[in-house]
């Protein structure tokens, strides 16, 4: 990985867990804790469990360049890091390294370290999708009731309040909260089976209690049965991560879009030169929010990937195993590093009130339109109270002036009765707020 | 959708739902149930809600063609189907026409309809859920002692039984059954709030109650706040359904791959002609897993077109939307289809366990090197049981002799004291199954 | 496919060629030209031919209903096609049949069938490309000195003119057009091989000969050898097509994010009620941008699937294939579609100059900070001019004064000896579009 | 990356253009390019220009760290970098630093650079692909005449040869090489325009010698106008790697098909205990081609990532240009180590004619009967021939007798008149081989 741009498009902590000694490091949990549970059960010496231990207490044990030319010869760095095991116990004491691994398959160690490593991950990324919570629920609490205008089709609707386009963003990162905690249940799990996932090498009578107990030296659950070729539990966390960048994304491209120069309603958080060009001193470039979108372009299209790892064939497959292999690390890096921005974009963001109402007013009372034609129709008949709003809206827009100046020029509506106070009322955007203002707080209440 | 692959590539049922009627149907649905609920609540006139109710009553009522022309006049088919609801209804009873519709936006039919169609389509795919998983109960319990090769990086590794493979998938499956549980309650959830979702334009003391009555009467949770454009739901059931067609593949898969001229384990369900060649009698063409692979990977990647429509801008997207008009139709079709093949060939497969058992021979006794290295470890030494074994596996792979006959002739080994009839017990395969039928049972007995 | 959305997320023209109808008719050519060249090259006799002949050269003769039978028990349409043919010909003259189909396999005719639409789908594609060029060069040449703001990062960043964003694209549909004037030479290829590509069944001194005339009467290129799993033709086509797509969906997003309520410098082609709403008339929705843009998303992801299409096993695939039936139809409609409304956006866009002028001075002068740099370095020095400039921009932008208002007041800038009116040319967008006219006419000028 | 992983999930070469190093080095050249020719053509003073070229010269003057640092301050590299440069050259000349850069974007620089890094990398596949191309003509030629089983739907469908099968995929490769061919001439190009495009900050009448030459420094072409925002160039590699990784994840399918311990065909090539289990000794792993299919799988979905990142805003974009940060590096590593894999493969590929041979008998004479069939037609009539051999047929594999005992002890069959002999002939898989090695022989004269 770059390091220039690793606190960019990646996660170096994330990182971490994936790297070469990240990973190694797992193997030698599960080797260390398969050896230690099965002395426990008598199912190897416990002489042989504790020099397996010693070795795998530590990977800076491991001779990494030896496992890269094994790997390499191989196919797979599990049977190389063995070697390395069987060759240091039999140094110390000879004749216990082969009780190393026993009874596991390459894809044992190698499936039960993924979904340690995908815990690790997992934690990194739910305390920051806590803090993205926490930041989103002051956030709208905070600007509940300031007024901007909803755009839909890019085009000013009617007003909202800026505290409820939050307040959906986080209702949405709520319900990815909830899906988060109701797959963990299914993800973390222990692949324990041999060769075909058996346990055929076990004494029949050990082989189940040692799987268990190996479960729980490692906090993990017990697998219902071998599932070295079901994969839907990686491709699950695949698919999440993809719809929680998928909202980061969303955030990011409504971030972008409020930012540019012609609108200029918020701001990415400030930070010296951030975002800023030599020669054009009026940019204020919406960096964070590129790196969003980019990133999760990428991570939905490794989703796809790892959803096709999920067609393969027999008991180990030949091909869609490796495509985690190369996925899984950059799924959950730049998953991270979407998560990290959009944490920080919402801790810092730069709200601008005033420029939200100064937009509110560019259509000249065309957005609130809606409003007039709803107050107008008790006084001059529903379908009349359109048709002229609707012709007025269209002379404003046209001769670029206000609303209310034309409704207060125009017999049908004045014949109506409300005063110029009351049309002006039925202007102001900020009391065509409806529920934006409850809907928030429901939000909030929510549990 | 084409007639002649209308049973093969879609699912005639589910495609009525998405079809010009069944979707208009669904409209019609959403904008009788906000009449009568408003007049309820006094909102609108009873009057009106009758007429409205009653021309939506009756899909029939509607003039596609007309709508078609409007629709593409428009942009989109709502605002024409109101014309036609208040153009009738105003025919019979004027004036009442315009207050059809009320307070609702373009989308809040539009996203309403979509969950109401999800719905349905997901029952009938819960109903072919059901079926395979029951299915796949009885085949892993019949065949739960049946022996056959694993296959490893499609080579035999160890023996395991049928019904293990079986159970794998089982339990797969009950793990999306789960899933489908799940996302059931983030997804059947009404879109109803107006322009920019805060319900101006509803009498703002009763806009919540016409909310929360419309979501009961259309038996959907009512939405916390306004999703026009927070695309989770959506996503997620498509993320689900790449993962359930994703077991599938593995499973025709597997199937493919055994009903190989060369290997012949199973086969599809037998039909006349069926996967049949004029002038290749010898042929058995597995038919039904070539349409579960291609449908998919057609999915997966409909996938990651819904989670891309999660980045939808602001309020209302411009295009974001519009990828799930586009899709959803698509990949609901072909779940559905994929599932159904599924179904059937769970129901129906044939089994050839005596291909099994003469394919578990082939390797001349090399599927239970493990099994005889293990044997052999407690009378002569771990160490040299895997040297002696592994020679002489090649020797028998070379020369296709049986490893039996090698093992009887090998001084080393009978030094061991083991007797030849201890020795064809090790090499039997039936005999090294591991755990393969507790771990069915398993399977079977968890909820 | 849904009528009501016929013209808006398909093309009935290239709809029509992949439909049952289409696609028969297209076997029914193979079958017609196989029969007659043959006849001619003595291999099947004359009276066969002929009676083939007939019957294919009428869609109207095939009985659809029966080939979806024949097509849902077999597996494919082919064979139940030519059970139709055989019967006919039979009964007008007994025995003559069976020559039918002589020497090809099912997928020969599906291949060469699907060539030949793809051949009709790529003529209309190619004439809505020709028009959108031609249309692009009308334009780009009109407002190839109209001044308009460029965006980076969606920032105002110095003036250009809206010629020079056109002649972009105009030179990107040019490249397009040279990659598929490059692909159809390698995609009109004739598919005949029989069962395994070997031409076994026919005559050995005849079979090439009757390749090459097949290809010539279907005025295909003849194979170098058979493609039935070699599939790069169609993947070649469908990522051109999101090539084409994508350029196309470019375009979209430029426009719509330029309709903004806050930009307006263009509008999609006016048609009336399109893109209206009728409680907010203040709206003109980029309708067709919306569908260009969800289009090209579905289109990217299709392609992908027909990617994976090409991971065909042996010589006859089992599944990959069937991707294509699926995913063809589709990219072809959808691709045709985009094609149409980009065309029609083109022919049709309404450019608002006054808009791009009034736009280019929102910043005060900042779009020009790099003119008013340049213009006084000579005078004051380079690092001198480019902090003063800085320093001006910024306080220009906080307190919302012309840039040009600053500079004359600033002592360092004034000491320079520019003259006000000097220095008011520096500040006039229209005198910094560089080479913007130059390069317009570079690429109208481009063969 | 990964060290471990070097090898086989990556391409060391490769890896080293796009490492932090290689990339900067390409910035440098760029820089150093500029200055150059612009002292040559008086835009920028010679000493600025010579201090500059010094600086660039070599990677190593580049404080990386400082770079990284100052990267994510302003969130792209290149100003950072510019910045070394102006110091470094400031520090020896006082004030030449400032030309350093001079008319030139950051997006000038970085798009410039990936294209002359795109240039090496499509250097090194096209080596590859060469040794492909050379090593599937050379074993085409040797095999061309070794009878195999063609496969339809994984079953046994006729005989052909080892080598056609082989020409087949050298076919295909022949027409990548054409395709990179054609796509060089479009992706080899210079971005030179300044921040915008225009390069306004140039005397207007240098610009655009300034532009040619510096394009001829580089060895590229002049772009007809600038690209920033038109990246189908990009894309169309992206695509073509897709296409290329595509067809080398056939021959990988085919070849682990043909490796299944139940037909052996073919081996990869021998490395001591390359693809092999300490306790499975019978097995032979198909180590590579698995590989070559999970790369193949991400390098499509990284093809998408970029067709994605064509919809680029205005012109620079916000976030879609970042795609291609994270995805180039990649789908280049990627589709260097599928190609490094394939050629190996290629190279060391072991063939096993006989049990091809011995494969072609397990039909017991089904896999000719198309042969048998034809050859009996002039005998006793086309319709009987069918009925009689394909009822023989199901016989034979009933009762697992070979098909010739049946066909000589049946009287229909025996009153055609052909002898013992003769139908033996017919019955040989030998001599059904159709045109398999003329085919050959034209792919191989094929220019």
């Amino acid at each position: 990985m770059s390091a220039i741009f690793q606190n960019i498009l990646s996660h170096p902590e994330i990182a971490a867990i994936w790297s070469d000694t990240g990973r190694t490091s797992f193997y030698l949990e599960f080797e260390r804790a398969l050896a230690l549970v099965q002395a426990d059960l008598g199912i190897i010496p416990r002489e042989a469990a504790d020099g397996i231990a010693e070795f795998c207490s530590d990977v800076s044990n491991v001779d990494l360049e030896e496992l890269r030319v094994q790997t390499e010869k191989i196919g797979y760095p599990v049977l190389g890091l063995i070697k390395q095991i069987v060759h240091h116990v039999n140094a110390k004491t000879p004749g216990y390294g082969e009780w190393a691994h026993w009874g596991a398959t390459t894809q044992d160690v190698t499936d039960t370290a993924t979904v340690l490593q995908l815990r690790q991950t997992v934690d990194i990324i739910t305390s920051s999708l806590d803090a993205i919570i926490a930041n989103l629920r002051n956030l709208a609490d905070i600007y509940k009731a300031t007024p901007m205008a909803a755009r839909s089709n890019l085009q000013q609707a009617v007003p909202i309040t800026f505290g409820f386009k939050l307040a959906r963003l986080l209702c949405t990162f709520q319900r990815h909260h909830e899906r988060l905690l109701q797959l963990k249940h299914r993800l973390f799990v222990l692949q324990f089976g041999g060769a075909a996932g058996t346990l055929a090498t076990l004494p029949a009578d050990k082989a189940l209690k040692c799987q268990a107990a190996l479960a729980q030296a490692l906090k993990l659950a017990p697998p219902e049965i071998a599932w070295h070729t079901e994969r839907d539990r990686f491709a699950e966390l695949a698919g999440f991560f993809a719809l929680l960048t998928g909202t980061c994304a969303k955030f990011a491209l409504d971030t972008k879009l409020l930012m540019q120069s012609e609108i200029g309603e918020v701001s990415e958080p400030f930070y010296e030169h951030r975002g800023s060009s030599s020669t054009m001193p009026q940019k204020r470039n919406p960096i964070s929010c590129a790196y969003v979108s980019a990133i999760a372009t990428a991570v939905r299209q490794h989703a796809t990937a790892i959803y096709e790892a999920m067609v393969a064939d027999h008991e180990r497959s030949t091909g869609p195993w490796e495509i985690e292999w190369i996925i899984l690390p950059e799924i959950c890096t730049l998953t991270g590093a979407a998560l990290k921005h959009t944490r920080e974009l919402v801790a810092g963001l730069q709200v601008h009130p005033e420029a939200m109402m100064k937009n509110l007013n560019i259509t000249k009372g065309g957005i609130v339109a809606e409003a007039v034609m709803m107050g107008l129709a008790p006084q001059i008949g529903r379908q009349v109270a359109h048709d002229v709003v609707y012709e007025l809206c269209r002379q404003s827009a046209e001769n670029n002036v206000d609303l209310l100046h034309l409704l207060c020029a125009n017999e049908r509506v004045m014949s109506g009765g409300l005063s110029a106070e009351q049309l002006e009322q039925l202007c102001d955007p900020k009391n065509y707020l409806g529920l934006s203002i409850e809907m928030v707080q429901r939000v909030l209440e929510h549990p």
